[in-house]
């Protein structure tokens, strides 16, 4: 669909590790819809994952980036603006990392290091990220941020752990920082809610392909998928949606309002009673 | 658990059927903790349910009253006060009804006369019973007025159907309501939204049994029993609450919060695999 | 903005008065963004606004419907396939009035059938407008249907009144009919929550131009204005929001989410201390 | 009130510092209604505070604990133990602190390494409390353990900062743990987002006493004070609430709920119009 809904925009997308990020999606997504962007990822991240691909399927200069560091940002945000050619208009923050759940530590028994480690990774980055725009008054009025979120923030998925509460921080970051963005430079600050995918990082998660029919058939209209994330990622960046701030957007079949579906509900009794 | 919480204090209780009914045990309990107070229920549940059992146990005067009549509420209020020896302090709404679910109706394709009548018994008598109350100056200042919900009322729980829709007025008729006769008499209004619970009308429907396992298995704590959601409203009649006002409140082992639980999911999966 | 986001769909757009309706400026927009519609309201609306200039300038046909009679929805969904020249892609309900509000009746003191009315038109006909669209297959896969809300539905703003509790009733409507219509065609339901917007009907109630400055000092971003809405409701409409449904969306500028503004503090305080 | 509801019980009370504390009137009451318990608090509060006086009122052992830290913890638990004679019923959690409010940082210009020290203090201390109290086995089945909360966790109030998204992050802590603690043991896990209260810790706060003058017109029931809080706090740990978990509960007057009152709105236009 090419309906040039951000031409003329710039852009910074965090977070691209291969084909099956949503991250990569928005790029692809942000080119067709006439936008210019600088692609960015954690230096670690770059070698695992093939960012320079997508750097030449888009035309998209790559500027490695730590999250978690400040002068980083600030490198990241200067280069940016001068080599796209100007001010901002849309940042997508598509990062989170537990220590803990890789580690196979359960909730309850925490290694704090690790819980602090993962909290600066997958939330606070979010506020060093729109701290550092704001102050170098790197995005242009209306300009669009967004993060990725989960229905974790509000209720509890076992397994997913401490990245529940980092969602619940990063969800506060954006209502918090998003008051003050809205107030002095009308910069709308959203997170998507968006069903659990299958990408390289989640996919190695223990029962996720069970968890992923689960939610497949919980909702109404199936779980939404990482392309048609993207496709609303577009959406919140463009101008139709200039009002909107300081949200949680539920993007996920209508998982998050369905209580239980015939077809769980069905598979649940037949679990239940051929054991 | 005979700890005075109620000592003194006057009330009406709406719904009692028979021993399985929540509001049969609010009753008990209210006696227990040294309540004084008025039965009522429709003419026509009366017929079929054992209230003269449960007024002669709790020495309760019994007041028939059909809920959606504004001039039966209006004699309900006035001879309890006189039976009581004065005003009250307590309210309670258990009462719902949809003729769609009765009839089998499927939600897409409902007879809108039946949606109107259950509307009118499971929301609107809410809305009468205060405003009867109200007019007649009949509640204490901090008196406490409940209504039973359901978490129907934020997300869908196919075959709960028009119901999920009147306990979503119903809750909202506890913030508007709540708010005029909190501002102006400082009387409190909340709905306590209980786990699923076999009583009598609820047991009824077809797969209710199977439903009440997955609500069972997808709670922490399990499903909140009859009883104990009759302590918890004895709770909210106390002068422990009486500044949560305009609030639904969950009682329901945890349900609500609970986006999946490790019990359900592994049901879900044989279910799935064993087909 | 000229995106071609409707290019070859078809709709129904219900509630434009004049061109202060936010279904006037949905109208004008679809119609830039290519889609053919149909435009409706009630006939005694229609006498009184300017529905017509509408048409001429969109090229849409109207076809009068009292949105609360099943027999005048199937013939405008009949007649809109016909005119259109096959099934729908999306429909807008904005619809919403008070008899008791009209009539300035206090919120605890009801008139019973006023109230009756009032829900009928203001939340029944959004169920009877999809029923009547799912029982004659009227809407295509991925077809879109929104509903006009307000946040009253989740706080009490005095005077809003039995309002809020239809708006309560509307949104749940969307989560019950979503979740079927989603489950057996793929459409999706969803209501947006917009900003107090002087619209002529709104205008009309005393104290309103207070309130409208109350939201805008109150809301990060400033009310969103009607134009805004019906750029959101476009959206909402298009290819690039296929997977959310079932969602209340506010589109508010912040309002919902903020507790409270400096802005309104310092006139707060002022108010205060100058008495 | 003395109802005997904590009867027999045992716990731990984390927070109070002088006799505006709610922790403190928790103390007070849990005493009143049958509790034993041991008083806690970081060494540094201790020096400022007067503990030493509600050790001697309420015949409690103090053992200084630094809730951050985990062996201080592991100490407190054991000797609470022994000193009250076995496994504990309930625990209040009242601390928060913010580095970054008291240096008079703005939102959006932290610095992170205070951000951290706050978030540590203020949410991951119920964490470590509760990892500790389920590692030890120190609660019994139906224990309850309370967190104080705000509702800035959910909506922002300029100025409260990143206390709104440390609140967050606590709230997220009791749903994830409780849906562990309750699965496990039967041990339910609530916060209560209780109204701005004058507190000695509040109360120096710039404009605090203005936004209390606000918080309290907006509440149909006006404020509710430490006293009350601490009401509502005994009811959540007796036994009349034993299915409550993972929840937050609005302890508020009806804040939350309010969309807004005709006080605040008279206030707020006879600010606009008289500067």
């Amino acid at each position: 669909m090419a309906n040039n809904l951000l031409e003329g925009k710039r852009g910074i997308i965090f977070g691209a590790l291969d084909e099956n990020s949503i991250a990569w999606k928005v790029a692809e997504k942000a080119m067709e819809q006439g936008a210019k962007f600088v692609l960015t990822n954690a230096p670690i991240a770059m070698r695992f994952g093939e960012i320079d691909k997508l750097g030449e399927k888009t035309g998209a200069t790559i500027i490695p980036a730590d999250a978690t560091s400040v002068s980083d940002l600030e490198n990241l945000f200067e280069k940016s603006m001068e080599i796209l050619g100007g001010k901002l208009d849309f940042v997508l923050h598509s990062i989170g990392m537990s220590v803990n759940v890789r580690k196979g530590k359960h909730y309850t028994e925490y290694d704090y290091n690790h819980l602090t480690k993962g909290w600066d990774v997958s939330a606070v980055s979010f506020h060093k990220v729109m701290s550092v725009a704001k102050k170098m008054d790197a995005v242009n009025e209306w300009g669009s941020i967004v993060a990725l979120s989960y229905i974790a923030a509000q209720r509890t998925f076992p397994g997913y752990n401490d990245m529940a509460d980092n969602k619940s921080y990063l969800e506060s970051i954006a209502r918090s920082f998003g008051y003050y963005y809205g107030t002095d430079k009308n910069v709308r600050v959203n997170t998507i809610s968006q069903s659990p995918t299958p990408t390289t990082a989640g996919s190695g998660v223990k029962g996720f392909t069970e968890f992923l029919n689960f939610a497949e058939e919980m909702s109404p209209l199936g779980n939404a998928t990482a392309a048609e994330c993207a496709d609303y990622t577009i959406m919140m960046f463009s101008d139709f949606t200039k009002k909107v701030t300081m949200q949680n957007l539920f993007h996920d079949g209508g998982f998050a309002t369905t209580g239980i579906s015939e077809k769980v509900m069905k598979n649940f009794i037949e679990g239940r009673y051929t054991k």
